[in-house]
Order: C-alpha cells, then structure tokens, then sequence
C-alpha cells in the first residue's frame, strides 16, 4: 500500500511526433529529454521531463505515434483520435505492485513486466477494472 | 517559455466519486488529500497527493464526479464513459501563461482564471488547439 511514488508519466497519443512535439515546445517551452522507438509496444515515442519528483525520479509527458495502425495504439487512435491514452505511476518494485494489486482482482495486461522507456520495466492494468483509466506501472532504470 | 514547473494534477471523471476514492484507496493506497464541491465548475470533487514536485508544488490525481448530468463534466461523461478528462500543468503566473499560450494562437477558455481546487486559479485551453488534451494550467494558493 501507498509504494506507488509519483506520477511518472502521462502516455498522449498523437498522430504525428513530430508535429507533437514541436506543438509542446512552442506552446509551453517543454523540450525532449529522450526519444526512442519501442517495436515490442508499437511507438515511436518522446519524453518531454516536466518536473522531478520527491521520490527521486520525475514527471514526464510521454508522447507516442504508433508504428502501425494495427498497433494497440494505432487501433486506440482510430477509434477515439488524438488524447491522454494512459496514465501511469512509478513504483521502486513494479513486480511486487503489479502482484499486489492482481491479487485485489484488477486485471494486469502482462504476466510479468516488459520494456519501456528510457531503460524502465512496465505493466498495464486493465482500464475496465481502472475506472476507465490505463494505468502503467513503471519502475525506471534509475528507481531504487 | 518553461514556465510550466510541473505536472500538477490529471483530472479523471467518475460516475461516482465515494466509489471511485475507494477503488484507489484499496488498490494503491492513495488517501484523500483534500474533497471539495465546486459548483462553478460542476463538480464534486477528491484530491489524491501523490508525490511533490521540484518546484515546491505537488502532484494529485483530481477525481471528478458531476453534480449534475447537463455540467460540463456530465456531457462529457455521458459521451466519453469514465476516464481521463484532462491534464493540468501548473504555474506560479497562470495569468502571464494564459496570455502567452493566448498569443500563440491556442484558444483559453476562460477570459480571466476562475476558482480551482485547495484555492487555486485556473484556466483551460480548448483540446482542439492541443491536439486532443484538454489541458488546465493553474497557480496554485501556495505557488509564488
């Protein structure tokens, strides 16, 4: 209980990154701090830092194009156009939160947990059990 | 430029707030920080503190039940099921911020900040401008 840390990201689905990205730093002076493609997740994607955060780690805006249409984010794209597309919150031990909160009967998306950004493990729970919300779990390459 | 300091909430429409604040207390431990109604904007509403932030400010999730179905938050509800409503980036000038994004040729909802939560001031711009976010910025009572 309470070993999610902060807010680690908001994940916004965009048609065109670079388009995105440059709406961001024109818009609010908000830069990259990384970027990378993630074929297992089907993105090409971007970081934009905002802020740090009192756990050690930091807030970012994620900004992600889909690969492909038939992606999960291509196929969420078609259907509901340019958004938020999940929200997630970062953990010291996303293997311990992904296995807690199962056990309370919320869905977890992946037996155990994948590649994401910047060198960080993740899992997904289900946004039907979330309140329609899809929330991440991450635990970044430099949490503790 | 840049002076957006943090991501400081992400506002998720509920049908229900008591079970919603209840579903992210038993499954993540968060607490409600602070629950207000703000009837200028529609809405009842739980502030879950998740982390503080480098700027001296804080990051919440905003959970956000409707008053009534015909507000702002209802007609969303009705059209969009629950789930992200908008971001929130927060400002110790969201007058100076407001007018700078309003220069840029994206459309501010409001023509002068009105009343947001825990005593802050904020507006909103349209997500059409903002690639599909509906995006808040706010000073906060304690932002200086």
């Amino acid at each position: 209980m309470g070993m999610l840390t902060r807010i680690d990201h908001i994940g916004i689905a965009c048609h065109d990154l670079d388009t995105t990205v440059e709406f961001y730093r024109t818009t609010y002076g908000f830069e990259v701090f990384h970027a990378e493609v993630n074929e297992e997740q089907g993105v090409r994607e971007a970081m934009l830092k905002i802020n740090e955060t009192s756990d050690g780690g930091a807030s970012y805006i994620q900004l992600l194009q889909p690969l492909t249409e038939d992606s999960p984010v291509g196929k969420w794209l078609a259907k509901n156009g340019e958004g938020v597309h999940h929200i997630a919150f970062g953990t010291a031990d996303v293997d311990a939160e992904a296995d807690a909160v199962r056990e309370k009967g919320v869905r977890v998306l992946y037996d155990s947990p994948r590649a994401g950004s910047m060198g960080s493990r993740i899992t997904f729970l289900h946004p039907k059990d979330c309140h329609g919300v899809l929330t991440e779990l991450v635990t970044s390459a430099t949490d503790h």
